[in-house]
């Protein structure tokens, strides 16, 4: 599979612009004080369905033929991506087949299937999940939508940082979180290409850092047993993703939970903005001194929002 | 005192426009499906001390002669008037003087010395916090700035709406909460000027509903016992507001507590946005059917962001 290049993410941002949400930029000036650095907060948990996914789900969506779209699309997700392709189906009028594990938090069911997403359950491996789409794709003959393994997915993915750095750049330092890498790559991309002076830096939870040590150690490491509270993170990286990472990110750090949970908390309070744990792992980079940006100019995409209100960390690490 | 105009609201959005965030409206189309009319919410919960009030609290301290600013400002309050108040004067580099009840909340206290606000606490009686501030407001020579009666600070709260109907007007329906009605005021006169067509229509607590009787019976009737989770709607209509609000505002409704605490935890899953009880009550006036939006295309003033995380309402109305 071809890496894309800053064309396709700018084409891309041409097809989904109608149908996504220019997310607001927002900074914080308390924050600035007390960081010593000066933020620039891309609001991509105020983004449709609540996370930045949907610009991929979109622009993968988009781009079927009318016969493609005809049979649907599918995928295997029970986070995010689920809800983001359910939608992204609906607003064209085709079906979503979404393979969820039956474990799958009561809360992420509701919203696929509040999005129109026709629901298969089965046992929560990787092979039933594999299996059960498998079978459905050859049902349905359903185009399967991989959540970052796809080039379209890793354009409209790209489109956040465009936005950001066209509304607030340029930027010293460019910051996201990386799981299965389709932010991180598209946002490497469009920053390249745009603010070329400007640091790529990804942050990723101690406790799934197969990104961290497959980037230093340069060869793809999968997770294995992978554990943090920022549960949009736990997927390793692809293997188009880690490519593209490769050659356009200059660092990626890892963080603690208890700084996780930290930096969720000083959103929250400070810009009054709700942001799930993985959105805060880049902030609590930050606040771990695990990168130096006093006095800097940085940009930051905070990935998404979807929390359950019954489940909150806050107390977890006091 | 006499009535602002709304060019007066525009000189005082001249002269605030630097100091304050134009904060973004947001929407939310599930929001709009489940209630079936088109609502666009302006962020006031964004602006800085995450509350409208910084807007009247910047535009008062602006128009102080450099003789007046030298000597500070003083108010008393508990809540975000105090801290808009602090975070204002600090901006002009003058001292502000606030007096508060002993027994204020731990985090407003640390809100308002935080933005560098020069704490006098009193007894948590009204005539204790009016005596306090005498003293001081003679000691000091400091200017006292009302938290609502106050022409000013009207003009101030007014922007909030001039931007609404700037960004994403014209409307239908204009919504905000009122407590002493700084917001509803200002609101209504710019909404009369620059949306004739709208209906301005305000929310309230039915447990602080003086501002409804008042309107309804014609003279104004200060509340006894207010009682709401509504916090910063428990002050009494003022003077100066009231007469505005006589012959500016179309309806005033009252909500119930499990209401507003249904509208806020919606617009938190839904937008992704903290906003505190007195921001949920319009929404609720929504929900309750308090008043007919089916089709309309509604505006609505998100007032204030600022709640304590230890203590979140979900639970009360299970």
């Amino acid at each position: 599979m071809r890496a894309p290049k800053f064309a396709d993410i700018e084409q891309a941002h041409e097809r989904i612009r109608s149908s996504v949400h220019r997310t607001p930029v927002l900074s914080s000036s308390t924050l600035n004080r007390i960081l010593n650095c000066e933020l620039h907060f891309k609001c991509e948990n105020l983004q449709k369905v609540g996370a930045f996914k949907f610009r991929g789900a979109c622009n993968a969506v988009l781009l079927l033929t009318d016969e493609e779209a005809a049979r649907g699309v599918c995928t295997h997700s029970s986070g995010n991506h689920a809800a983001a392709l359910a939608l992204a189906a609906a607003m064209r009028g085709i079906p979503a087949y979404i393979v969820m594990p039956r474990t799958a938090p009561e809360i992420k069911k509701q919203a696929v299937a509040g999005y129109g997403g026709q629901i298969t359950f089965c046992e929560p491996t990787l092979e039933a999940r594999e299996n059960t789409l498998a079978k459905i794709a050859a049902e349905t003959g359903a185009t399967e939508i991989h959540p970052y393994h796809n080039f379209d997915v890793i354009c409209g993915q790209g489109t956040a940082a465009k936005e950001l750095i066209e509304d607030a750049g340029p930027f010293d330092v460019i910051l996201c979180p990386v799981g299965g890498g389709g932010l991180l790559s598209g946002t490497a991309i469009a920053t390249r290409a745009m603010n070329p002076s400007a640091l790529v830096v990804a942050a990723e939870p101690a406790g799934a850092d197969d990104a961290c040590r497959s980037f230093h150690q340069k060869k793809l490491i999968p997770s294995v047993n992978p554990k943090t509270i920022a549960d949009g993170l736990l997927t390793s990286v692809g293997e188009l993703n880690f490519r593209i990472i490769q050659r356009t990110t200059d660092e990626i750090v890892t963080v603690s939970e208890r700084g996780i949970v930290r930096a969720m908390r000083l959103i929250w309070e400070r810009m009054k903005i709700i942001v799930e744990p993985s959105s805060a792992v880049p902030l609590a980079a930050i606040l771990e001194n695990k990168l130096d940006v006093r006095g800097k100019k940085v940009g930051i995409i905070l990935s998404g929002g979807n929390v359950d209100l019954e489940k909150l960390p806050f107390h977890e690490f006091v």
